[in-house]
């Protein structure tokens, strides 16, 4: 299969990155951040989640960072909205586009979300009707794809079962997520394999987390199996939930570098990105985890 | 072509890792990291260099440490002799495998030898004859091969034409090196083609630096190609010196990692390997630089 000629790249920084820092920030530097990511040239970032703050305290004011954002045409902004309270409150932000997530495995699922997988997806329906109702278009995660922290293995067909299920429930896009980064090329092959089987690969997306260093080499099994849209964090935020100190999901600079090498068009300027990583990680206070912006930072 | 099913991964962490780390240390550590290794099942280390302690202080005495390493049977054990005078010593310390090094970028080897790429192949011209005569075997490197910290571009074709004198020249494999770790997947395996055009690809070894996180990924895609010998360097020894703080050498651990999930046979047991990255790194005073180590030490 030839490689894509062009790659979206989906930005979960200020998501999935920001709720696994450990402290939250300012409404202000989340919204400085989303706006440095859309000038860098990304198409897609996911800005927030609507979630109970109790239980994310780094998710609260995701209405506040909707409302001061400047949105750029041609850019989507998406939220997490797991259930149907969330999903109003996205509605009343103003938000075109949401997120639902599942796990493949069922003691993710139940330590997680305190539900068994099948409960999750029926938890969704009134989710799914809804956003038919407004128009709002629904993206699907699988999480633990190619392993559990709870029960290890996960069933190749058991992550194609939620994946074909949130297909049909209407997600027009599924990510495959590798949430403790234990997966090799070889499993992301086989994993696109069995999956795409079930679901268009057009619809498919890969998140890869770089905790034992094989992101890179996972996104580039995934090319050549024709996957053409990626998760990504920028300056690798997020780090690892599972494991203190580790790698989390794989940082957006390093997979547009190996675009770039490999000449794949994502309209994202590297310059640009890794300023605005740097910027986050300042207000963070923590190490930039993106190998591309350690290395070009050195040099300069 | 289908994946190699056994791959030799040559340890180059007690001379390219150790000569790249600031402090030079003791002898004593020294024996302890290779005996280390060879027990953890790596089939060839590279244990030291027989060159001026002037120049390079880190890999004084490397006949000490040859003395004072345990050899097991099936092990190599080789040091690099960048001359007639380092292959003298290095024979007289029992060295049975040397390695010699040019680069495939001009500017590179005016700095970094101090003579063109054809001067620099001409001496070896005493250095294969003299190993020829006491039946040592010769490994070549060529350093530059994806790009040069000084000139930038190399030709893929003048990386073909020093692989080929080298392999002309005797040498039983030569090691293409991506010194600063700038290439990306495609320009591995569109550099393997070429050279593998005219050097068997049984004779031929990638050598990747992590610097910009692309070090697994150019594995994957050399195995892709046929490729199955890889130096790497236990816990990402090394660094690189052309970027501080930067990532090196790619860690022996990750590869392992990578290579082990493909079903591809070492030898090597991960276990043994970290325990040894995590007592040279306590030696150096450093962080492990294998996100596998790091990984699974965060989860123990």
């Amino acid at each position: 299969m030839p490689l894509p000629h062009h790659v979206r790249l989906v930005e979960v920084g200020p998501r999935d990155g920001l709720q696994n820092e450990k402290q939250p920030i300012s409404v202000a530097d989340k919204v400085r951040l989303v706006d440095d990511l859309s000038a860098a040239g990304l198409s897609y970032v996911e800005v927030g989640s609507f979630v109970s703050p109790k239980w994310v305290p780094q998710m609260a004011g995701s209405a506040e960072v909707f409302a001061g954002i400047q949105q750029k045409p041609g850019v989507t902004y998406a939220a997490l909205a797991p259930n149907l309270k969330g999903f109003e409150a996205a509605l009343e932000a103003g938000v075109k586009e949401v997120a639902v997530f599942a796990a493949a495995s069922e003691a993710f699922s139940q330590k997680n979300i305190n539900c068994s997988i099948k409960e999750s997806l029926e938890r969704f329906v009134p989710v799914m009707d809804a956003t038919r109702e407004h128009g709002i278009r629904v993206r699907g995660y699988v999480s633990c794809v190619l392993g559990c922290p709870y029960q290890g293995e996960v069933d190749v067909q058991q992550v194609a079962a939620v994946a074909a299920e949130l297909d049909a429930m209407g997600c027009y896009e599924v990510s495959l997520g590798d949430t403790i980064g234990v997966g090799t090329a070889g499993a992301t092959r086989a994993m696109f394999e069995t999956v795409g089987a079930r679901v268009p690969r057009e619809r498919l997306a890969g998140h890869f987390h770089d905790t034992y260093g094989q992101a890179l080499a996972n996104i580039y099994a995934s090319l050549l199996e024709g996957i053409a849209v990626f998760d990504s964090s920028v300056a690798g935020l997020g780090g690892c939930p599972y494991a203190k100190g580790a790698t989390g999901n794989v940082a957006t600079e390093d997979v547009l570098y190996l675009l770039n090498g490999l000449g794949i068009h994502t309209g994202i300027d590297l310059d640009a990105l890794i300023a605005a990583g740097q910027r986050i990680c300042a207000v963070l206070g923590k190490e930039n985890g993106s190998r591309v912006a350690r290395a070009r930072l050195a040099k300069a």
